[in-house]
């Protein structure tokens, strides 16, 4: 395998290839103004004050801003009853400017997030996070697909020319990352192995791996031992720990000094998969935008 | 591990399953009748005279009879345009005597099964093929699973006392079988490996199986070499085959004789997997109708 330009050494680079998705993206919003009239809307909720959220969330609005499209954050305290957030979710479903619906996960205790996600109207659930969606992506037929695991698939898409017949392994069965990442490589028609808390042999099952994404939330859990050599390794994990000077640092899921020296190809933290989440939320807003005014990409 | 009283030998008995099942299934309903005055109703819908199909929504209607539901039997003439099947589809959303819509596959080619399937009021989807339910499986929130692979998920709690990290291994990636069998398998958390046509080594993927679900279609692809020693292997295939007398038999996808010397605990052809999918529609309907009652189980 050569490297190709989405790849520094063998580092995958995620910062530009998602400022590359992002420069496609606003260049078709550009597209869709010039022959419609029509501009995509992205609506960000944020409930309550976790700074983290506020963070993520202040992002988002900016660059679906910064791509030329209509941003609109709602802010709402954390006491915000339950069926206040479903009324202003009905009022962005009905709304026309509105193609997109994000609202931030965690929400306070006094709201069902699933009743919240699956609110949202499904053309809109520009986060693929309802059950309309997840069953869409599940049944293999077309829909919004979350982003951080469309980032991820975007990125082996770069690095790799064939996804077909390769055995991918994921770590990790959550609802956000693991479980529709797996979905997702087996409709490219990888052999496809999940692996999760409960498996009794994770370094044996990810050395099977031509692919393996990592998605666990512990960090350096993937040891260089763990993979297979010459594979495309995609780390999800992104944690905040201490360094020898007191300061911090954020590290993967995966052990990188190690991992790098057996993979083919490796997402590096920061600058792998992190930048191809909003990327790829301003890709299905522009897609949802699409969908609702009827324009074929 | 020692025979259970599921199985003969090293045979698990489907068809012994099946009919304790539909024994519990009768009770509840004759319960529900007491306590609420309300029974359950499934409605099938036949479009066409595929004699297979009119076999078996002749045999579903008869066995919701006899489990002491109401049973309604719509059989449309092959022409049936699109729209008078969904103008059916909408008024049986709408009776409250009707817990239960299954519409049989496959449809006359004017008619689009996945318009069809969804518009069945998801919480009358006994088959679990539409989206919202395909969805629930995926992200693990209660829903209807559909009949087949629950079927199997049945057997193999039947005869294993764990599921928990087993590694279960299935063959076919189909949405009827194959996606739905994999996440029923990881929600009971197993670790799940899939595989189908574009899959490389497919022999040393079924290898590593404790479980194996076999739902490819191609009777005799899965060898006694292809099964880990003990195994329990579930057979989903079923294809009728000449034999040397002239008749014809039904096989499965396994190649019986030489695999239930390597399995733990295997399915026969037929009698294994077969009568346990009526028997979980069954289910499946008495489950609507509690819901649609508001009766808990």
């Amino acid at each position: 395998m050569t490297d190709s330009p989405a790849s520094f050494g063998n580092l995958i680079d995620g910062k530009g290839i998602a400022r590359r998705l992002t420069d496609r993206v606003k260049a078709e919003v550009e597209v869709l103004r010039e022959r419609t009239g029509g501009l995509p809307g992205l609506a960000v909720v944020l409930v309550g004050n976790d700074p983290a959220s506020e963070v993520y969330v202040r992002n988002k609005a900016l660059q679906t801003h910064r791509a030329g499209m209509r941003s609109f954050m709602h802010m709402l305290p954390e006491s915000t009853p339950q069926d206040e957030l479903l009324d202003l979710v009905a009022r962005l479903n009905a709304d026309p400017q509105i193609h997109g619906i994000l609202v931030q996960l965690p929400l306070p205790r006094q709201i069902d997030p699933v009743a919240v996600t699956n609110a949202i109207a499904p053309s809109k659930d520009v986060d693929g996070l309802g059950e309309v969606n997840a069953g869409r992506l599940s049944l293999g037929v077309p829909g919004l697909v979350p982003c951080t695991p469309l980032g991820c698939l975007l990125l082996l898409q770069e690095t790799l020319s064939v996804l077909r017949g390769l055995h991918a392994v994921v770590i990790g069965a959550s609802n956000l990352v693991g479980k529709p990442m797996a979905q997702l490589l087996l409709r490219e028609g990888c052999t496809v192995s999940i692996g999760h808390i409960d498996t009794r042999d994770t370094r044996g099952l990810a050395r099977e791996g031509d692919i393996l994404v990592v998605a666990t939330g512990k960090h350096g859990l993937v040891r260089g031992d763990w993979i297979k050599p010459g594979a495309t390794v995609i780390d999800v994990g992104i944690t905040r720990v201490p360094t020898e000077g007191g300061k911090t640092k954020l590290v993967g899921d995966v052990a990188f000094d190690e991992a790098r020296q057996v993979a083919g190809h490796i997402t590096p933290v920061p600058g792998g998969v992190g930048p191809m989440t909003i990327a790829c939320l301003l890709h299905n807003t522009l897609q949802a935008a699409r969908a609702q005014l009827d324009v074929p990409a």
